[in-house]
């Protein structure tokens, strides 16, 4: 009875993952409108495609799973970009709001690499096939790399002033 | 001009941060109790001591920075935790959803890590005291081991068989 239940929860798990790909893939573009830093711009663009890859992703594994996504949404992510596109109601266009942009990415961000590391160990324990643990692991990776990218930006490098910097001074 | 607005947003995050600390102090004590394993209970257990410690930090910054948090509430945390409260409800006490708290409960601790790291970012290139960046700092290393200590229940050691895999068997 258990294995089916864990089963269930991690049916449940790729089905709030789904609906939380979906919402940041609408929501993405009000966030790229709202940048004003270039490289920003281009790092939550190319985001965007990524997302786009990985709602795909998990439409293989359901059809893998030989299962469907449910039709809920996913709250904690709901929340998160609410919290995003508030930030962006009440700044204008400037490097600071950048900076809240970055920090409201960064969120979402962590939400996914908290979802899709505990969704890769439920499919390992569940012993679920390789090809299935490699889609969760592409994903990631990528929200992983997605996240150093959004730090790289706020803290600059020996080549450029970081956006945290900027705002401070410009 | 834009200073001040940074300052603004750093204001605005801690603010957030106050709110999302009051909600996890209250949401605990409902994750304790739905869940079944004597060690994530523990863990649990000493996470709400350590958030009630993290919210006096705050109150201690405001006091730093002689302002006030905002009253507005954190929409990311509440969807996050009315994410878990709605596993809890789906799902009866079990191994299996000992393991579905754990994932929720690292989204809690991830969120608190971008949150808690901007932040302290923020007050870094702001100029903040070097007391303001430790208290944030503590807090930000509590959340990173509260993580790990999960990680750690999930997966299990050579000494204990971990939840998840209790999950797959019981």
């Amino acid at each position: 009875m258990s294995q089916e239940e864990f089963n269930k929860i991690f049916l449940h798990e790729l089905s709030d993952l789904y609906s939380a790909e979906e919402q940041i893939v609408e929501e993405l573009p009000n966030m790229i409108k709202a940048a004003s830093n270039e490289e920003l711009k281009e790092v939550l663009k190319s985001h965007l495609q990524e997302s786009k890859m990985q709602i795909k992703r998990l439409e293989q594994i359901f059809l893998l799973l030989d299962a469907k996504p449910s039709k809920k949404v996913c709250m904690g992510i709901k929340g998160i970009l609410k919290e995003g596109s508030n930030f962006i109601s009440e700044f204008s266009k400037s490097n600071s709001r950048d900076a809240a942009l970055i920090s409201a990415a960064q969120k979402v961000e962590h939400y996914e690499i908290a979802s899709y590391g505990s969704a890769y160990s439920h499919a390992d324990y569940l012993g679920c096939d390789r090809e299935i643990k490699n889609l969760l692991n592409d994903t990631l990776t990528e929200e992983k790399d997605a996240n150093k990218k959004l730090s790289k930006l706020a803290e600059g490098s020996i080549f450029s002033a970081g956006i945290n910097k900027l705002a401070c001074k410009s």
